[in-house]
């Protein structure tokens, strides 16, 4: 099995040889055409639509297996597909074809002094390792984003979708083979114990970056082990601060929005701060609303000496992504507290403030450390689409790199390039 | 021992408490406005030069210490500090605080069809940590690039530097405690056996960035030990293709730099590549020119039947970082060959071409993975100041985030931000 890199050590099993392999691959797919590329998005695309009945089987293997074990309703509907979820599979495969190719793409070139112009030109990272959850959809779109940046992928996603997986692997592999790009680029890690992640994140010289999705526990076993780049897709406990110079309309709409739009993801609100300034006039009337959409409310003793009704929150609520229809309140006084309060309890994910003071505004977007700080709007704009990436892989929660969505562009690094005519340094 | 992130794991020694109470002035830090900052590093300066006497005789204690131990010269060189290098040192941190401030500029702001406008907001890393050789410039210039990028430091230079580095730190922690900010941001190691080393770098939760400098064995201790994130900046096996289309006499010149300029530093070329359709032309003359400079050479086979006094090299040569007068030479079969020989031995630093054909530069720039991959110039530009950064903190050869020099827009991190009026996700 060949390797570019001359840098890796150990290593004969299965998994490293199946790695070796997908890195081989690396330097085509670095150098491929963007109309390369887009043929064999379309080829997946296309096998996906016509090869619909293969993929139901697998998944009927899948969801029968998951129903025996007893799996929840949450966990099988993520794991279900259907003609409907197969064809919008095949409808972002499409999309991911549309995109701009970010590869080879030179920004800020600029001449220097000595006549050497310079600037930075995106590449592809090499070879992206993702560990996912057992949501097929995935497969599909993580190969698709790798191969559109240019970047070669070895996947490996929850064991409860393992027959669907394999199904939509097959196909994607013989579409990309068939228009004469290489197989290995998108690599099937066909097995599902921990240890197997173990050696995935231990792949040094051979991944270059690898994007631990899914519980905590799994994203702090990565953490622990790896000894190649890592970008945690991390959980969101996310806060929307109410201060007292907000349009309380304003803050209704966007803290309900926030909350009960999609109460199951990442970038939903878990705790909702508000400014004593206006807690008297705003917290009756956001219970109220909240309570309206079926949301179970716990709150700090401010909270509840104003709403009698508000369970009590205890110190754990703070920190808990509920991804539910639970939220928990806190009184604060004013901004200070409120940032103090999000730094403690923050996960780096989404902060939103409503107020019209735009000093404030402004202190609270340079001060808090998130992927995506918002002024009067809900925090569930943190998502490739919205902020205009297009598709995207997930929201990073690691600072380096690529915090917040990772489109195509964050799935490339950025090297220097100098055009000179024979400059030498004097 | 407060910690604003709640995710610290276990951890009571020094060495754990000392990085939390740096970690814990990171929300100063990254609020601080741009005019404190500089007056923090006007202090140092000011005080580097005003104590100089103090500085020296720390750097005795060292100097002696390190003669009686026998070290190289080139090892006495780099700890040894003098009057002109000492001025030097306040001189670069006047230049630090002359750079423009990264902190809060706000990149690529656009304007979503619904009205919300989003951008990225450049803000510190929050704690950098740096292990580095026994050079106590570096003590100097990595607290101020990150005090001008607002982020704390935690620094662990090499033993033989202790005396040295804790004169300069007392004088640049007392600075910045003169002007108000916690002199905590500046916080150094005070400790030398490798163990600490493994501590720094599974301070998950507290230290946001690590950069391991020096020998390849202090890089891969960190690499395989860190649970934080890793920037390495490792060694630099740099080349020069020579293309069947280049102008010889710039070929000349640009290899003659590359090598013999400062042939120590990690930028300059340790493996000259030329097509065989101008080796028979280009070879005796750089031979010749090399020889002229004092460089000993090795060649391949090829290379020894053109001009047969050059020395034999063996397979580890390609391999080499000399960081001196040594240079090897291959004789490649045209551009894929190249890009062959330079994809198995490169080690991501910085490579050039020298052509007229503007294809294969192309090819090769686009092709080549390197932080700075050149055509028709030295591999010696790969540096801050050539690059129009300003100083660095040195060269990334980690792909994700910064590839390349590190300057102070290196040392940020780019979040989302988004400005809204009231904007909910329907």
């Amino acid at each position: 099995m060949s390797n570019a890199n001359g840098d890796v050590r150990g290593g004969t099993s299965t998994l490293h040889s199946q790695a070796a392999a997908a890195k081989a691959t690396t330097r085509r797919l670095a150098a491929a055409t963007t109309r390369e590329k887009n043929a064999a998005l379309h080829a997946i695309a296309d096998a996906i639509e016509a090869e619909r009945d293969a993929i139901l089987a697998g998944n009927r293997v899948d969801l029968d297996a998951a129903e025996s074990k007893g799996l929840s309703g949450a966990l099988l509907d993520r794991l279900r597909l259907t003609e409907a979820r197969i064809a919008q599979m095949a409808t972002g495969v499409r999309q991911v074809a549309a995109l701009p190719d970010p590869v080879g793409r030179i920004d800020r070139l600029e001449t220097r002094p000595n006549g050497l112009r310079v600037g930075r030109m995106r590449v592809p990272l090499g070879l992206v390792g993702i560990v996912y959850e057992a949501r097929p959809n995935v497969t599909i779109d993580a190969a698709a984003l790798c191969l559109k940046s240019g970047n070669a992928c070895l996947l490996r996603g929850g064991s409860e979708a393992l027959a669907s997986n394999r199904a939509l692997i097959a196909i994607a592999t013989d579409a990309i083979a068939s228009v004469g790009l290489p197989r290995e680029a998108v690599s099937f890690v066909d097995q599902t114990d921990r240890e197997g992640v173990r050696e995935m994140a231990r792949l040094s010289g051979v991944l270059d970056l690898l994007i631990p999705r899914g519980g905590e526990g799994l994203i702090r076993f990565v953490t622990d082990n790896a000894t190649v780049p890592v970008i945690q897709h991390y959980k969101g406990v996310c806060h929307v601060y109410v201060d007292g110079a907000a349009d309380l309309a304003m803050a209704e709409a966007i803290a309900v929005n926030a909350k009960v739009h999609r109460p199951g993801v990442c970038n939903a609100m878990e705790t909702l701060l508000v400014d004593a300034a206006c807690a008297h006039a705003f917290l009756p009337r956001i219970a109220a609303a909240m309570i309206a959409k079926g949301v179970t409310l716990r709150g700090c003793p401010r909270t509840r000496s104003l709403v009698p009704s508000v369970e009590a929150a205890s110190e754990a609520d703070w920190d808990t992504e509920y991804l539910d229809l639970v939220l928990s309140i806190r009184v604060v006084d004013g901004l200070d507290d409120a940032l103090a309060h999000i730094a403690a309890h923050g996960t780096g994910h989404t902060e939103a403030i409503v107020s019209t003071d735009r000093d404030r505004g402004d202190r609270f977007v340079r001060e808090v450390d998130a992927s995506l700080v918002l002024v009067n709007a809900s925090t569930r704009f943190n998502d490739g689409f919205e902020l205009g990436l297009g598709a995207e892989m997930g929201i990073s929660t690691t600072k380096l790199h690529a915090y917040g969505p990772m489109g195509l562009e964050e799935l490339c690094a950025q090297k220097w390039v100098g055009y000179g005519s024979g400059q030498v340094r004097g």
